[in-house]
């Protein structure tokens, strides 16, 4: 396979530049890259207890035969420990591995190591340099471009973070070969949110290669994967800071998503279900708000259904969920704020009434 | 007292511009200030227990007069309580009062809640706006300036932070007033420093009028800090991320002085002390490293003697405090970079070899 290079420039004072590469054994280039780009003395690389035990070797394989050393610091799995606690322990060991001011720190994981190793990078120190080598497709696909680092509060998702781009980002789809569906799936999800995002030929090219790529051909994925990065890190550039408005549309089907996330605990929804079921709803919305028409609400339906992605929410209760919504740290001054899609490739930011969104739902929820 | 207004421009990619206000009385601007600038529906104060008992009325009766609604977070006083922890208290605080995205934080208090309250700023909803009301000499000539945010940890001050310019800062001297002796000589020390790196008028400036400055002349005492500030500002807009190397000058007397303070577990020694001390050391390791000759070192200490700081440590071992310097952050690979001055207004920043600083430690400690 052919490896995959997308190049992310930020604009920025001085200008931030840094690559992406995607492809079969890419993490075998780890060691090597970062001699060439920071001749690090060592480096921190900070893991969760499952992702090292599965894929440790090969990582510190890469480092050995660059010749850096590394102190690992592992945390506990899941989006439970992405928290504040989390953060102050990593930093802590950062101090005590005796961590400088140009050691680089690796986040070795998926969106939650990515997140919270991003976090204590962008401020250990006032900020060190970071390389994420995300294993899950949704990291790869996502969370890993941008640059947003963050931790969890008990108040919301993300709440507290920092703006920090990587200086390097591999992703490796032989990782992806122990993933369980579930997370595959929330992978599949963000990549389908980016296609309808784009439209054109990037909706196209993954009508015709998802049910392969489901089927696990890695050729495709990567290709499908190098869209989605290449569609995320092209917003990400013109709207670096998250302050123009520009990156609002990354939010399709997440106002919905994490409404349903938080509604049920996190736990019992994955977050590739929680998106696509919001994608199902805000293009409802989007016809009900006469931005679209019904044929938008039903190719939708059929691409998740194709992607094998769910289109119908759990038993919820409408009320609970809008509450949820108006909580959201995206809406300022109590209105909903939606990102509507007028058609493939033709995304809206608008107000929603409430009355609006609660019918919708509560339609949406019956069938 | 005319109110001086220093207005701070970091370039950037979109540039940062802020004011700082010095006066007698400015908190009086507070409200209308926030209202012109920012037009928010509410903010968040963060203070310490013991500045809000004293000096709360003042702020709290000019954000009434703008019809500026706020909560209060306020955290004991001290150094020791400039931690993550605290940090996670006043991050989960805000979350409880439905701090929003565009909602200010003003930090109300000396360095420690500046820099805490800062940090918070930084990283809730990944930055909000931040304004510094210091009520400290020190944090009005130093720490509110710069953008520099940061908590402590046990195996190092400042050691987790971000940077995150004000908006506006606010330095009213009436606050000075109840401020204990060792609190006006901790910001005498950086404001002695400042005058030092920069020399010319601004040192001729501090000889004639220090000696009224300690007798309490507010006047005098507004036009020093006003000369401190603009140097600091001018050093920070060419390096605002501490990466060039131009920032480093402001850690003149520093070096010396942290590794006193952590010798010492930071209580014994004050802030201003330390720093006195280490700028005494430092003009002595300029002469004995042939940088500069014996008069710097006298006019120093004679400087030293005006301002009433001290210019001799307190009994010392000069191995352990090598040792601390070793481990401080800002230096690599071992050996210890130190800021020396060639004369007044001429600042270098070289590496000192280890036998030069102890050599130098022993005679300095022994008189």
């Amino acid at each position: 396979m052919a490896t995959k290079r997308v190049v992310v420039t930020i604009p920025a004072s001085p200008a931030v530049t840094y690559e992406i590469i995607i492809g079969s054994g890419v993490l075998g280039e780890l060691g090597t890259k970062l001699t060439s780009l920071l001749n690090p003395r060592r480096v921190t690389v900070i893991t969760n207890d499952i992702v090292w035990e599965t894929s440790g070797a090969q990582l510190t394989n890469s480092l050995d035969r660059a010749g850096i050393d590394f102190d690992l610091i592992s945390i506990p799995d899941g989006e439970a420990y992405k928290t504040i606690e989390t953060a102050g322990v990593i930093l802590t060991a950062l101090a005590d591995c005796g961590a400088g001011r140009s050691d680089p720190i690796i986040a070795f994981g998926g969106g939650v190591i990515g997140d919270v190793a991003g976090f204590t990078a962008a401020t250990y120190m006032r900020g060190v340099p970071f390389i994420n080598v995300p294993t899950t497709l949704l990291a790869m696909a996502d969370s890993s471009i941008g640059g947003k680092t963050a931790v969890d509060m008990a108040a919301g998702k993300n709440l507290v973070g920092a703006f920090h781009q990587p200086s390097l980002v591999i992703s490796d789809l032989d990782l992806l070969a122990t993933l369980p569906d579930r997370e595959l799936a929330a992978g599949r999800a963000e990549m389908l949110k980016a296609a309808m995002l784009q439209g054109g030929e990037y909706l196209a090219a993954w009508r015709t290669g998802i049910t392969r790529v489901i089927d696990g051909d890695l050729e495709l994925t990567a290709e499908l994967l190098e869209r989605a990065v290449r569609f995320k890190a092209d917003v990400v550039a013109a709207d670096a800071r998250d302050t123009t408005g520009r990156r609002a549309i990354l939010n399709y089907g997440h106002t919905l998503g994490h409404a349903l996330e938080t509604a049920l605990d996190y736990a019992q929804l994955g977050h590739g279900a929680a998106v696509s079921i919001g994608m199902a709803f805000a293009a409802r919305l989007s016809e009900k708000a006469g931005v679209c028409d019904a044929e938008l609400v039903r190719a939708t339906e059929e691409l998740l259904r194709q992607a094998v992605l769910p289109e119908r929410p759990p038993a919820l209760k409408a009320a609970e969920i809008i509450a949820i919504m108006e909580l959201d740290k995206k809406n300022e001054g109590g209105e909903v704020t939606f990102v509507l899609l007028e058609d493939f490739g033709r995304a809206v930011v608008r107000t929603v009434s409430r009355d609006l969104i609660l019918s919708t739902l509560e339609e949406f929820a019956n069938g």
